[in-house]
């Protein structure tokens, strides 16, 4: 199944999600306002307003009440994008010129500021503190997320578990809150929450690592912008922990990770690729991706057989195989 | 009356915020720890946890409770002043290292981030979503307020009303909610909520008029940073607006700020100053921040003789002679 045949189906609930988005940021201020749409119209593909509403599906499903849930999480995902892009001194994402490359820093700082805030505005429009709770509680998670990153930078020495624990926080936790809280908005059992939560959750791993695969192995059509931007801006991935672990290409990997450093990132990656492609890694990095899909699918076991819950698997299985 | 008594007569209550201020901070991530913490110590009138507590007295006053509101309203202006001083290059506040100068200005951005979050996070334990509403409504507010702020640096041409509703975003909104919300954790009546609002945006609107009087006409050892700051960040504020006003003045003072303009503020603002301090533009503000604060004292008489009325109307005194 193709993630648009999916989209297909949702389309009349995603335009309306849509309108809502450009609604909610239409603020009587020219700069913040065209800053705030420029971000919005670089896309994405609304894959927590997806969640969300395929979440809402176990329950009461009410597009009114669900949208104050979907319109939050696209906007919470927007504001760490603009300022993740201060962070990496990013001047395009998508192919698009960021706020920050297109206006400056501090633009994109008072613009995801913005977003941010507007978010938490709309989601307490739902008379639920439960969800208000949820909610602000991973945008802290998120912010420690950041702030690891920045700490892990060319980190050598890091494990297997500090890469998963920030990617949990990076990607895979607003994915998991994005299905609890549409079926929390629709009233659904509390464990069906639990268990939607943990599909976004495993979901969201698989995609980040396929995602970090994919800077590694994929073409530049493919991702749209150089293999390698994660290690020029010193974000070391799973594949070249595992690829550390290698004891015959452990040496040069650090020799060559040194350089790179060194280089602060502007320099020739071509060896790097050429090591880690030809490395343990890329098979290990799949495999543990296969292996959060096939925890997803199976937590998915567990909830009524309903369209929704084909849909899901028909997403997990894209995230599984995503190659672009 | 002194401030120091009224916080004398509130001490305990006071300790008690500052220790679960501490707490709120204390993650579990070293140099976000660090720098919160650093943020936290650099100290700080906590006036905002003192409009809640005085708020509070108005209704069923129970510390346990009204806590909720006192640390995210003082953690949201701590997560402000860090993000301020990104924007405005800030090496020193209150006489210490800003977090932006003492690591860096992306440690500044996710720290702020991080103690915006925490602040809704804590607040949300509050089973009630009204206040979560108008807490998030009010980031909403203050971040358009920070990016009026660029928006008019250097501007000459702006009005009364666009200095005033910009301070009224910068400061008399998070005081306004900080005597509001108190009262309303307290489940006071919401007339009397109302009229906390009122007073504390009238006080607030006096406070940084008065802040702004300062920075024109304090010796650097009042104001603890040299007198002109403002200015040389593109900060143009009411006394100048007013003396802008002045038609003998006007074109000399134009010339003058085209002149600091160009420089970006690094230059001699003597002669600036001068202008200034010999205009009605210094009178005219004085009168603007007596004219708020009859306004605050006269808003209190329509609330109950109780001692929390007598306090904030001597904060009120306080505000309206600030010379510190």
């Amino acid at each position: 199944m193709k993630l648009l045949d999916l989209y297909a189906k949702l389309k009349k609930d995603i335009n309306s999600i849509e309108k809502e988005l450009e609604r909610s940021i239409d603020v009587d201020h020219p700069l913040l306002r065209d800053a705030s749409l420029h971000l919005l119209k670089a896309g994405g593909k609304r894959i927590r307003p997806v969640f969300v509403l395929l979440g809402g599906k176990f329950g009461d499903y009410n597009l009114e009440r669900i949208k104050h849930v979907a319109v939050p999480l696209e906007l919470i995902h927007m504001a760490s994008l603009v300022h993740d892009d201060v962070i990496d001194d990013a001047n395009t994402r998508r192919g698009q010129l960021t706020v920050r490359s297109k206006w400056d820093n501090r633009i994109a700082m008072y613009t995801g500021d913005y977003i941010f805030a507007k978010a938490l505005s709309i989601v307490t429009r739902l008379e639920n503190p439960a969800i208000h709770r949820i909610m602000s509680k991973a945008l802290v998670e998120m912010s420690i997320g950041e702030m690891e990153q920045i700490r892990f930078f060319y980190h050598t020495e890091q494990t297997v578990r500090d890469y998963l624990l920030r990617i949990k926080r990076k990607t895979a936790l607003l994915l998991a809150i994005s299905c609890q809280l549409g079926a929390m908005a629709a009233d659904a059992p509390e464990k069906t929450a639990r268990l939607l939560y943990r599909f976004g959750y495993f979901a969201g791993m698989a995609f980040q690592v396929r995602d970090d695969l994919l800077d590694l192995c994929g073409t530049e059509k493919e991702i749209g912008k150089p293999p390698g931007s994660d290690i020029r801006q010193g974000n070391i991935t799973i594949p070249v922990i595992f690829a550390l672990e290698e004891p015959r290409l452990r040496p040069a990997l650090l020799e060559e990770l040194t350089r790179i450093k060194a280089c602060d990132g502007q320099t020739d990656i071509h060896r790097f690729l050429e090591m880690i492609r030809g490395s343990q890694g890329i098979a290990r990095a799949e495999a543990l991706a296969s292996l959060y899909i096939d925890k997803a699918i199976a937590v998915l076991q567990e909830l009524p057989d309903i369209q929704a819950k084909k849909d899901l698997t028909g997403i997990a299985h894209f995230f599984g195989n995503r190659s672009y």
